[in-house]
């Protein structure tokens, strides 16, 4: 087995519980939208109409709050204009990012570790849009660990998860084999099928209650771990890596 | 003289110290900027740059932080990704909104007071993005005491300041007559001049080391006050408002 030079990581529901702060946000947005005197809709009818909203136009669509109200009669907005409702379900949800956003046990142990450890390059690999991917990051404290040029978000690369080729670039730019990168993701579509197609070596993070833990993918990870004590063996005992 | 019937409030700079708010959380996300390792650029740099983007493009360019940036050679950043400095800006500007943005003294006392005294109708008159006005009247804590229906924001209307079209919609949603509507704001050339053009009372607010402080406009205000204590004077004494 060649030595590990590469370690990947996907960012959502990988380094945080994705799923369980925006469920946290979207409740806390929702909330201050239903406690609008006149208002007859409850928080948890507008959580529920919220999720169609997020199935139908995706999670980075810049109108649902504007989108979830208009499906509401106007009588049972009290009176408030659509913007003025919006408004609070925004505030509300930015105000829950402050000190909401918290990353998964042991991460930012593990990443000091394996930086005082050195010999590991160390990147993210991630869907969605640049900014916020990069707010998400900072927020975590997660971005002073990555090296510098390492963190490539599918908007900004313009290839798209589960395409392949989106780690493949990673690798490309660095220079190293494959068969020497490690990629730990939690969806097996997206993430794992992917990084085995490349002949990566394949890290599968199942969470307990995580929005994929569920799902099986079309190809076999080559380990799988359910925390970061679980990828920091994985590392020392099947790569040598000293941590 | 015709009982005053309606209170139109102008927001930014009148209800709050936008320039003091604006100053303050730009720094901070300036600051947030040149915190990164290897920057080689200061947060005084940023901000003089920052503020000639502005001027440039607008206060509500959405590309701010992203244009600032591509003003600094590459090697400036240190390496880092310009959307991780975009991000860190971005988060550390929502960051400051969260307990940052307070009402100029007296403000709301004088709102609850109105409301108690019955009799004025009372809305707000701004020129800027919908969503964006509202969320500021609601972190304000002013919204609760408006009228429904009487929030008028340039954006939604498609009218801009200082066209008194803007005005005009807000006495007709009222039916008031203009010599019985009163409008404060803090810039002579698009708040008084409009409202004396339409015949209505127009107030001056003139706080000390406000934006428009020492600009003179076209048309002398009815009253000017440089607090809400001195708007509370004037309705009180001038119009027999009983507050």
């Amino acid at each position: 087995m060649p030595g590990l030079r590469l370690l990947l990581l996907d960012l959502d529901d990988t380094l945080y519980s994705t799923t369980a702060f925006a469920a946290r946000a979207r409740r806390a947005a929702m909330e201050a939208v239903a406690s609008f005197p006149g208002m007859t809709v409850s928080a948890e009818a507008l959580l529920d109409e919220l999720r169609e909203v997020i199935a139908e136009f995706g999670a980075n669509d810049h109108a649902h709050y504007d989108r979830l109200l208009r499906r509401f009669p106007e009588a049972a907005l009290g009176g408030h204009p659509r913007a003025a409702l919006v408004a609070a379900g925004v505030a509300a949800y930015h105000d829950t990012k402050h000190g909401g956003m918290e990353p998964f046990p042991g991460l930012l142990d593990l990443l000091a570790d394996l930086r005082r450890a050195g010999g590991l390059r160390i990147g993210v690999v991630t869907e969605g849009l640049e900014v916020k991917q990069f707010e998400k990051l900072h927020r975590l404290g997660v971005y002073p660990f990555l090296d510098r040029g390492m963190i490539f978000v599918s908007e900004a690369i313009g290839i798209s998860k589960p395409n392949p080729k989106l780690l493949q670039r990673a690798l490309h730019c660095t220079g190293v084999p494959a068969a020497a990168a490690l990629y730990v993701g939690d969806n097996p579509v997206n993430d794992v099928a992917p990084a085995r197609a490349l002949g990566m070596v394949a890290v599968r993070f199942r969470s307990p209650g995580g929005k994929h833990a569920v799902v099986e993918g079309p190809a076999a990870p080559d380990h799988e771990v359910a925390d970061f004590a679980g990828l920091r063996t994985v590392l020392r005992e099947a790569h040598g890596v000293a941590v």
